[in-house]
């Protein structure tokens, strides 16, 4: 196998410059040799998740992004605001590579027979460095995929299925009945839309256009609201009065729409009687994205019994444990494209990444919009 | 004992009327007896809390109040504005006893030895409807107060020692090791701070003004903020460094403090490396008053390891269950002249509450100030 594998490879990294820019580019670094638990994987696809945005581009201006270099080795640089730049201080001169997730092929291991076990298999892999050509990971962040399945398929077998399960899991944890979802219409939605609908959980879809509420009733959703619609906080309590879905994951985080969904809330457990503290009924909002950057605004018009906290999947799986985690994965690996299918709007090569137009694209986070990395394109 | 009752005895009362206004007045009621359980109390003194005032005032603007009627039986009548009127849609027409807690004197029982043994007692009791001349409670709805108790220094022996003791028992039950309390002057506040001294807990006092830490400071408080100096975020990051208060308890709801407190936590916990994600210490703030009615607004650069939420008495009593609440209840009364002693800054009767000087002034719960009710006035 090792003649196959050079002796470089292109990386994606990020660097936060003194000067207040941020600067991508793809850097020559050593192909690693696998240690005894390790499988050095061949990165055949890997997504741009909205949370590779944040480490990638570092809160810069992409609109004001410059490219220089040449076609095949591009060098972007973009100016980071006052409010960036003292969020990544502690970043300034350390450039990181990039990339949550992605799946390859296995073309060397480490002399543990569970990595040996892989050679020649196509897996997944989260661990970060996935915007590259190869990547080295320890065999208990791969991800088997079920023989048949391409890399494509199963680049996001960890971060979307992971986080559409585990807002399930903690829905039940947490002893609430039905889920509220906001920018309900992206991979991540529409992958919590068919898994609840697996689960007969109620959940209600909260999105802002017509054509993603269209797309998700097509796909079997009962309960969708447009957040941009007059007749949102009618809709909104309606929903939750049918499904008492008293838990949301938000993605968008600033402004006003997770108050309103307190509220909401609130509207729809309160019973008749003038209560002075409102509902005794606990709702709850997780702030999981930040589509929207600026404050959240909670006008407490719903009572005492809420709260509002952010929630992220790393975290999450280190409390359940690792046999609740293996079961999760298990599951994603029998339903990868089923319930936890991804689409993809465009598919790049690393260079192609950096590209002004790709780069802008993928930095609207809109919503449906997606790009993945094909290394080898 | 009987001949010493009067049938017919005043209760304070509020009402929200259909066109717009909450009216304020001293009702005659019939002299409630006592069922099998119950005490009948002659109430002497009961004090105006923050959480009686929502039920009193009803959100109404009370510097347009206008008061009718005579000096012993005054009528208020204040607007409500429109957002109010809609909070209090269910109170329509069905006037309220007000008063959650208070002191006095058992004057009658019922037949049960436990209600009985309390005859000629000074207790205290919580229950709702104290603002009146008698109260009949339940026996378990009261505290005997120490032999030469009065009921002066018993009036307030539910709501702020409880809370005081709940905010300890919360910051415990959920794992932190120190305690931040916004509007830290207040009666509660400086129970709070004694409290803390007397336990060894770490306790970040945030004021408003310079003579309020002065109080503090002189009740022997180690660390105070004032939260309108202009260095509050580097005073308060360093009282968190020394402190690793990672819980706080905010009395003003509105505004920015409850956000500026958990950047501070989350500058005070993060450690030098960049994490995209922030630190991993989860740094919580429970809202459990209004000083400020306007929307919290949460800037979010905190990390994801946050939450925010209400805190309410009652519920987290609930939850702690009967044996709990005793125990801490039976420290109440112990400690009723010391740790949990409380300062009013001015005495009424009842009438005297419906004045509109009085009015105006606890309405404008500026801390520090504090109004008694003495039915007996």
């Amino acid at each position: 196998m090792a003649a196959e594998i050079p002796a470089t490879m292109l990386q994606l990294r990020s660097l936060v410059t003194p000067d207040q820019t941020v600067q991508l580019w793809l850097d020559d670094v050593d192909v690693p040799e696998p240690g005894p638990t390790e499988v050095l994987i061949r990165v055949e696809a890997a997504p741009i998740n909205p949370s590779d945005l944040g480490l990638l581009l570092a809160g810069a201006d992409v609109t004001a992004a410059t490219v220089s270099g040449t076609d095949d080795r591009p060098v972007v640089t973009a100016p980071l605001p006052d409010a960036a730049m003292r969020a990544m201080a502690a970043r300034v001169g350390t450039s990181m590579p990039l990339g949550n997730e992605g799946a390859g092929t296995v073309v060397a291991t480490g002399s543990a027979p569970a990595a040996q076990a892989l050679l020649g298999k196509t897996v997944a892999a989260a661990g970060g460095a996935m915007y590259a050509h190869y990547r080295c990971v320890d065999v208990m962040f791969c991800l088997e995929l079920p023989a048949g399945t391409s890399a494509v398929d199963g680049a996001s077998s960890f971060v979307n299925p992971l986080t559409a399960l585990g807002m399930v899991e903690t829905m039940r944890r947490e002893s609430h009945i039905g889920l509220v979802h906001t920018a309900a219409a992206s991979n991540l939605g529409q992958m919590l839309n068919r898994l609840c609908i697996s689960e007969h959980i109620p959940l209600v879809n909260v999105v802002r256009r017509p054509e993603q509420a269209d797309l998700l009733r097509a796909a079997g959703a009962v309960h969708v609201c447009n957040s941009t619609a007059p007749t949102l906080m009618a809709d909104l309590t309606a929903a939750l009065k049918e499904t008492s879905a008293t838990l949301a994951f938000d993605a968008v985080g600033g402004g006003r729409l997770a108050s309103q969904i307190l509220t909401c809330m609130e509207a729809a457990s309160a019973g008749a009687d003038y209560s002075r503290y409102g509902s005794t009924v606990h709702k709850q909002v997780y702030i999981y994205g930040s589509l929207d950057r600026g404050p959240t605004e909670l006008t407490r018009n719903f009572g005492m019994a809420w709260g509002i906290g952010g929630w992220l999947l790393t975290p999450f799986l280190q409390q359940i444990g690792l046999d609740a985690v293996a079961r999760l994965r298990s599951r994603v690996a029998a339903e990868l494209t089923t319930t936890f299918a991804s689409t993809y709007t465009d598919q790049v090569s690393l260079a192609g990444a950096l590209a002004l137009d790709a780069l802008t694209a993928y930095a609207r986070q809109a919503t449906g919009q997606k790009y993945l990395i094909r290394p080898g394109l």
